[in-house]
């Protein structure tokens, strides 16, 4: 086996790329976080806090920041990514010079980029002019607070390459975070671009005032779909049922902390998408998303209820009430992937 | 196709089988409950209500109760049980003659048989001496006071035979129940049993503080646990991917009805076995069948590490503490279904 990766630089001082960085700190390696604002850098360096991001967590006392980025990325042997995911390819570009030649890299970003379609893992490559055995991607049940807490977590490190997958996995490795790798790239990142769409819908059920029975069947269902894209897609399966999908898909629907949840929630209830986007904040990844992807399954010919749902009553002004009415009066079908017809009622 | 059936038999009046019987009613069936105290019958009859098990909730007008057995069988189509399981038996035997020849029969009941070890639609063949074809199986997401409250919910009709699926589940179809069919019995009845073991893994978990990255963790190698043993056992992967499988798990661990679940809280905040029982008045399936399907894995040669973990736990005496750390502290794996060694760090 190759050496272990010890030397590590995340570059992203939001709360993922800080608590990542104190992940891999406390897997033993000596980590630097690269950030744009100054006071934040010197914050995290002089008292190991970043208050703004992970309020009350004490970060490793090894972690240092620094606003200079050649200096952040100087003798990487890993450099995990997590900046904003529309931005990626325009923060990475200029600093692909500074990546050491034999790092590996690793994208802890979600969503697709909106001009090029392209997966996160592909906006690396192409930013950075990197092989894909160079590229991991960590994605999984991973809500960054609760793993700055030191809370018990499995993640999943894809790589093309599974010796790649192997060596990130082992840099991260610690008492309380458990990583699985996974060769399939395409369906880890697609996992993680499409449950917010899910999460959103659970949000409006919930908001809508339904309780667990129909959360846990659109979540199940919504898996379904997803999951009939990602093997339209090349993907394999049993990705989706795994920590990437499911357990993504469940904690981001369990949580009050998600953003495309609690958006749903605020549509349910009946604010406009108008409101509901001011209410919390702005953004949501998945309001931007859901038409990409109904493209995406129109392209494919892959039926996404759920998906379609989604869209009608964010963007074509499908009142909440009836969205219930729209899935539930589909023909009846066999359960499954395929869902063929199987009884009319 | 054969005629619909219209005229349908509950056995059981607890709170599954009391929304069960509105389910068919509201799906336009004739129904009639059966259950042994005289003064829940006539409650159901006289006032459409059954306080005890569905408090609030109106039945349907149509609906009457008879404690006479014979009576509430004759001519039935359809005939549905939710009695104990581990008194199944004992109950049907005795009330083989009465029912018709032609009926289906179709099973709410979710656990084994601890003296046989039989699933619960084989002990419905065994004791009404049915062929296979004429039984059914209900399993999903399906709390039974939010069904009565009419809220969206999905479930899967099993049957070996696909007709006989697609029949019960054109029975109980409802602008609110929407039923999907499938043909793995053995799958779907797997599921309702083991299901109760993972949620009492998610309830320890809660119970000890932790948040949603370790319930969506659990859930999710829970399920993978099923899986492999389903598969050990000639069931379909896709099953435990559904509604009876993943569905039903995250319903159950969501919910603060679920017994299992709250029991495992108790049990995670420092009480033990006994003083939790009685808290929970008094039973929690997975307590029972976790010591049986823990021997079942070791019989098919699978791995179960959260069974075995609450195996530990509840029976042999294992701090709550280190449960975490017994999970966290395996080697090393590729995610998936194989869980092969794949990393030791």
């Amino acid at each position: 086996m190759t050496a272990p990766l010890t030397r590590a630089t995340v570059l992203g001082t939001g709360s993922w790329g800080t608590a990542f960085a104190a992940v891999l700190a406390d897997a033993g390696c000596e980590v630097t976080l690269w950030g744009r604002r100054p006071e934040v850098c010197t914050e995290i360096t002089d008292t190991h806090r970043n208050e703004r991001y992970l309020p009350g967590v004490q970060l490793p006392a090894g972690i240092r920041a620094t606003p200079d980025v050649t200096d952040a990325l100087r003798d990487a042997q890993l450099v995990a990514v997590a900046v904003p995911a529309q931005s990626a390819r325009a923060t990475l570009e200029p600093v692909a010079p500074a990546v050491p030649d034999d790092a590996l890299v690793v994208s802890l970003m979600k969503g697709v980029e909106l001009s090029s379609d392209r997966r996160m893992s592909e906006v690396l490559q192409e930013a950075l002019n990197l092989p894909p055995d160079r590229v991991a991607v960590v994605s999984g049940p991973n809500l960054a607070l609760e793993i700055a807490a030191h809370q018990p977590t499995a993640t999943v490190v894809a790589s093309t390459a599974q010796a790649t997958a192997q060596r990130v996995a082992a840099a991260c490795a610690s008492s309380y975070f458990r990583p699985y790798t996974n060769t399939d790239v395409v369906g880890v990142e697609l996992c993680g671009a499409v449950k917010n769409i899910i999460a959103l819908a659970v949000g409006i059920a919930q908001g809508r005032g339904f309780g667990h029975n129909t959360m846990a069947t659109v979540i199940t269902r919504g898996l379904v779909e997803i999951t009939r894209l990602g093997l339209a897609l090349g993907a394999d399966a049993e990705t989706f049922a795994g920590l990437a999908g499911m357990g993504d898909l469940v904690a981001t629907c369990a949580s009050p902390l998600s953003r495309n949840h609690t958006l749903g929630v605020h549509i349910g209830q009946g604010l406009t998408l108008d409101e509901a986007l001011e209410r919390t904040g702005g953004t949501a990844e998945g309001v931007k998303s859901s038409r990409s992807v109904l493209e995406l399954a129109h392209t494919a010919g892959v039926e996404m209820p759920i998906t379609d749902a989604v869209v009608q009553v964010l963007h074509h002004g499908l009142p909440v009430d009836r969205m219930a009415q729209m899935l539930l009066s589909r023909p009846h079908k066999a359960e499954g992937l395929q869902g063929s017809p199987s009884v009319e009622v």
